[in-house]
C-alpha cells in the first residue's frame, strides 16, 4: 500500500527537504511537485541533489494540482497556505510547514505576521509535553489539518518544556539565544544572506523580541503548563547552512537540585527515538543531528548563577521542518511513527 | 625614536597577532621572537602570513632573549608567565596576554586556574569603565606590567558596563551567550578544533558556569560598580576563525527607558575610537571588526521580555587580545593611543 | 537473513560513515565495532551523531574480536590491514578502506607508501570500467577480499575513463586539480587541520606529483585500456569537511566532436545508479552529492583550449569510501547492489 | 599634501576595499563616494566596517559628483565605465577597476562581454614581465588612465609570466584551475551565491573556456613573450568570501631543469615586495595573504608527468583588485609604490 503525496513548494529548502526524506518512505509516492516561478522544469534542475526523483517535473501551485493526492505538504512562505489549501477537501491530510495554522491567538497573528488569519491546526510536535502530563503525539492520532512548528520554536520547546511541566523552572525569566544556520531564511535572495556577508561572521537579527517564533514558544510552553511565560529570544546568524544550536537558560525555582532537573527531563523523554537526553557533562552540537530527525538536549546547573542552561541541538530543515512533517504524517495515517526518518546524523 | 619590542610566544596565534599589528606601527622595531618547540626556524615558516617580517628567526623563549627590551609582550598559556616574566625588571615594560595576572582574588584564581598565583597586574582594557566615573586607561599611564583581558571578558564587559555602572541593569541576573570562532583556542591539537568537526556545526563548551572568563567579567562589572554580580555565561564554538558576537541581557530596573540605556552608552563610550555604539535598530557582526581593533555595540530593549539586550562584536585576536595590548603600550609609553591600529574591518 | 558485521576502526571518520550507513541497510546486523584508544568507551562517546547505535561498546582491533562475522570492514591508517586481515579465514569477507591492498605494483607500493606489501585485492570500484567493455562489478562478485579505492582517485577514475576506453582523449597529458574536504585527512592531530588554518583558505598540498593516489589513478585508467598514462595531479583543500570536486582535463584526440565525447560517457554509465551524467551544460557541485553515494559528472569541451574538461563530484566518506565499501559487499554477498545506500544529496 | 579622490561604485565589495586601503594612506584624502540604490545613506549603512569613515555620505554616481578630483575609481560593472569616464579631464586619474579597458583587442571584447567597446588603457599590474625584460610599472608613471586586471587573471599571469618569457614552459597547453572565493562575483543577488548554497560545497562555473578572463590572461601572457598562447581555465567556487588559489600548469620544454624554473622566478620577481616566491617546498594558502596586497607563488616540478605546477595565492579584493589599484595609483602619482599598502595578510 502506497500513500499519493503531494509537494506543493518544492523547489524551495523546505520542500526539497520534505521531498528527500519521502524519497526513502516506503509507503509514500510522491506524485505532484509545485512551483511558482519554476513550474515546468525538471526538479532536478532546481534540486540537483534529488537524484532518485529525477523523473520529477515541477507544475504550478494551483488547487487543481494538489488536489486527489492522500496527503498535500505545504511549504510555501507564511500567508500562502490559508487560501490555497481551503480548497482541498477532508479526504486529504494537509500539512502546513509555513506559520500559517499554528498560532491559536488571533491577536498574537496580527501583531507578528498579520493579514488573514486562517486559524490554527493541530500542531505538528508529537513530544510536546502537555500540562496533563500526555505528549502532542496523541492528537495528531488521525489528523487532517496539521500545522509543523517553526524551527527554532521547535529547538526551545522541546528544551525548556520538562522543566516548565514539572514546575522546576520559573517561566517568567527564560532566556534563549540560537546559533541557527542559514537555510531557516529559505533561498530568498536577500543581501545578508549572500555568501560573502555569512563567511567568517555571526550576525544576531531580530534582537529585542521582535521575532515571529516568541509567541509560538510562549502558546508551546503554556500548552505544557507554564504562566506567566516571558522569554528573551535572540537568534545568531552562523556560518552553516544546517542546525539550530539553543542555549536556553531558566531560573531554578528555590531548592531545586540538579539531580530533580535531570529526572524530570529524563522522565519526559524516556522512550523517544527522536528526542534524546545526553549523559550528564555532554552537550550536543549541530553536526551530531544534521540530516536526522533527532533533537539532543543536554543539560547544566550553573548554581553560581542560579540558572539551569539547557543546550538543545537539531536540524532545522529537520526535526525543524520537514522531519517534523513527515513523523506527523505517520501518526496521522496510522503508520510507524518513525517510518522513512533516521536518528543518525551525518558527521563529520 | 622607536622601541624596542620582544615577543614571547610569537609561534601562536595571539603571538602572530602582536607581530602582524606591530608591524605596521611608526615607532616600534621589532627586535625578538621566541618559540618553543619552533625555535631555529625563521618566523614565516611558522607564520606564513607575516610577509614583512621575512628576516626574524624565532629563538628559545627564555628570559635572557627577553631582557633588555623595551617592551616584552607576553603571549603564552596561562601559568608560563609568572616565573617567565620575573626575571625582567622594571625598566621593562611587560605586557602579558594570558591569564595569569588578570584576577585580583587569589581564590578565583585557585578554583578556576590552579597553581601558584603571581598577583593582578595594571588590567589593560583602557574603555573599562570605573565606578567613580573614571575609565581604566587613567591607570594604564606609566604602567609597566599589563594584564591583557581576556577576550570573551572583552566583549561582555564592554556590553553590559554602561548599564552596571548607572544602575540602570540589575547585576544579579546577568545572562551572556557567545558566538565565538575558533582561533580564541589557540593552536592546540584537541580533537574538537579539527576543521572537519567545527565545519557545519555550532557546539557549546564550558556548560554551565565552568569557564574561566566568568570571575574576570564578575571581577570588571565590580569595578564599574556593581555588586552582588551573577552572570550565566555559555560560549558557542562556531565556524570561523576570528570573531565574539556576544549576546548579553540583563533585567532592566523598574522604570527605566528605552532612551535612558541608550543615553547611558553614549555618554559612556563617546569619542572612544575603538568602542561604538551602533545607531537604534543596527547591530554589528562580527565581519564587521575582523583585523580591527574596534569593539562594535548594539542595544535593544525588550519591553515583553523585561530585558535590555545588548549586542557587541569584537575580533578575539585584535580588541580581544593583541589589539587591546599594542593600544595599552600606548598609553604605557606615552604614545597616541591609536597608533598602528584601525578602526575598519576586512570584509566582506 | 541478516549478515553479521564488524567495523575495525570505527572511532575515525570512514569507520564512523560505514556505521551511519550499516545502521540503514536491512540485511546487516552491526555485532563488533573495534577502536584503538577509544576501546571500552560506548560508540556514541566517539562518534555522537550515531544515535542509532547507542548500545554498542567499543572494543580492541585484535583479530579475536574480528573473527567469526561474516563480513569484516577495515577502517585503518595504510600499513595496519595487512597483518591484522592475514588472522581472518576465507569464510569472512574483508572489505579494507585503506590502501595497503589497492596497488598491484609493488614498485609503486614502496615507492608511494613502503612498509610490507601485502598484494593487491579485488578492487571495490563496481563502475571501473575494464577495457574490453565490461565493469569491475563482475569481478565483485563471491569476493572474500575488497580493497575500497582511494577517495580522489574515484573522482578522477570515474571521469576520465569513459575517454580512456573508447581513445577519445589522449593519456599522456592528463591534468586533474581537485577540492577536496578536510575529512579525508581523518581525524589526525595536525596544525593544518585545524579549524583556525582551514577557514576561510584554500591550501594545495603533495604538489608536484607526490600524492599517493597517483598510482592507483594511473593502474585504474590502465585498467580501462590506457596506456602511458601521465596525470599531472593536485589537491587543494578548501573550507568544507565533506567533498571532493574534481577538474579533470584531457587533450582530445583530433577530430574528436563533442558529440562523440558525450555518447561514450552516456554510454558508460547508462543506468548506473550511483555514476549519473549531468545534461550538456550542467556541472554538479559537491553539496549535490553530500551523504549520498552519487558520483555525478559534466562535461564540457574547450575547443579553444583543445581540452576536454570533465568535473566530477563526489562525497569523499560515501561514495569515496564507505559507500563503495558497502556497494561491494552488496555484490560480494548477492544483495541487490543498491541497498542500503542513497542516491539523494543532504543540501543546501 | 595630500590628494583628493573619488571612488564611484562605494557601496559594492571593490568599492570598499578601495576605501579600506585608502583610509590608511597618508596621502589620501577620500572626498567623495557614490552609489547608485544607496545614494543618500551614510556609508557605514552600506559598509558597517568602514569605521574611520563614519563621516561619508554616498552620492549619486553621475560624472559632475566625480569631477575636480585628484584621482577616481571606478568600481562599477562592466560596461559602466567607457561612458562614465568619458566626462573627465586629464588632469584627473581614473582607475578602473571594471573589464572596459582592459582587452586590447576589441574582437575579444566582443565575444568575451559585448557591448560598445572603449578601448583599452594602461594596464594596471606592475609587475607584469614585458617580453623585453622591462616591467608593466615602467608604463604606469604618469599614467591618466589605468586599467586594474581581473582578479584570477592576476593569480594566473603572475605565476605562469616567468616561464612565458623565459621559454622554460610551452604556452599552448596551460591549465589552470581556481579555487575561488565568493566576494569576486559581486554583491549581486543570484541563487547560487546564497550562503546556504556555498557552504560546505565547491561548485564550478564558466566550465569549457567560456570565462572572460580567459583573452587577458593570453593578451598578458603575449606581452611577456608567448606566442601561440592556450589555457584552459576552470575556476572553481569554494566556501570563503576572499582569495584566489591559482593551481597553474604547464609543460616544460625538453631539457628544463627544476632549478632553471626556480632561479627564472626568483629572477623575475626578486625584490618585489607584492610579489614573493616561496622556497622549494612551500607554497602558499589563501589565508597568508587575506586582506595584503601580496602575491604568494609556489613551484614544483612532476618529472614524472612532464610538467610545472605553479601555486599563486592572492586576496581577490587586493592584490586582484583594490590594492593592484591603489599600487598602480601610486606609481602615477609618484608616491612611493608600497604607499598604504601592506604585505601581511590577516591570519588566521
Amino acid at each position: 500500500m502506497s500513500f499519493s503525496v503531494a509537494v506543493a513548494g518544492a523547489s524551495g529548502y523546505a520542500g526539497g527537504e520534505i521531498l528527500r526524506i519521502l524519497a526513502g518512505h516506503p509507503e509514500i509516492t510522491i506524485s505532484t511537485v509545485t512551483a511558482h516561478s519554476n513550474a515546468g522544469q525538471p526538479l532536478t534542475a532546481v534540486q540537483p541533489h534529488l537524484r532518485s526523483l529525477s523523473g520529477l517535473t515541477l507544475v504550478e501551485t494551483v488547487p487543481e494540482n494538489l488536489a486527489g493526492h492522500d496527503v498535500v505538504f505545504v511549504a510555501l512562505p507564511h500567508g500562502k497556505s490559508g487560501e490555497l489549501t481551503s480548497h482541498l477537501g477532508d479526504d486529504t491530510i494537509v500539512i502546513d510547514c509555513g506559520a500559517d495554522h499554528r498560532l491559536t491567538s488571533e491577536a498574537d497573528w496580527e501583531r507578528f505576521y498579520g493579514g488573514e488569519f486562517f486559524g490554527a491546526w493541530e500542531y505538528g510536535m508529537p513530544e510536546l509535553l502537555l500540562a496533563d502530563g500526555g505528549m502532542q503525539r496523541q492528537n495528531l492520532v488521525g489528523a487532517r489539518r496539521i500545522a509543523v512548528p517553526g524551527c527554532n520554536v521547535t529547538a526551545v520547546t522541546l528544551g525548556l518544556a520538562p522543566g516548565i511541566r514539572t514546575g522546576l523552572i520559573r517561566a517568567d525569566d527564560l532566556v534563549a539565544v540560537l546559533a541557527v544556520g542559514t537555510s531557516g531564511a529559505g533561498k530568498s535572495l536577500k543581501p545578508h544572506l549572500l555568501a560573502s556577508e555569512i563567511h567568517g561572521s555571526a550576525a544576531p537579527y531580530a534582537v529585542g523580541g521582535t521575532h515571529r517564533h516568541i509567541p509560538e514558544i510562549q502558546q508551546n510552553l503554556a500548552v505544557a503548563g507554564g504562566r506567566d511565560i516571558r522569554v528573551s529570544f535572540t537568534p545568531v546568524l552562523v556560518p552553516m547552512s544546517r542546525g539550530i544550536l539553543a542555549t536556553s537558560t531558566a531560573v531554578l525555582e528555590p531548592g531545586v537540585t540538579a539531580a530533580q532537573v535531570r529526572a524530570a527531563w529524563e522522565e519526559a523523554y524516556a522512550g523517544e527515538p527522536f528526542v534524546q537526553l545526553l549523559p550528564e557533562g555532554s552537550f550536543p552540537k549541530t553536526a551530531d543531528v544534521l540530516g536526522a530527525n533527532t533533537a539532543l538536549v543536554g543539560l547544566a546547573v550553573d548554581e553560581a548563577a542560579g540558572r539551569l542552561v539547557v543546550i538543545s541541538a537539531i536540524d532545522n530543515l529537520v526535526k525543524g521542518t520537514a522531519g517534523a512533517a513527515v513523523q506527523s504524517m505517520n501518526i496521522a495515517l496510522g503508520l510507524p511513527e518513525s517510518m522513512g526518518l533516521v536518528q543518525d546524523g551525518v558527521a563529520p
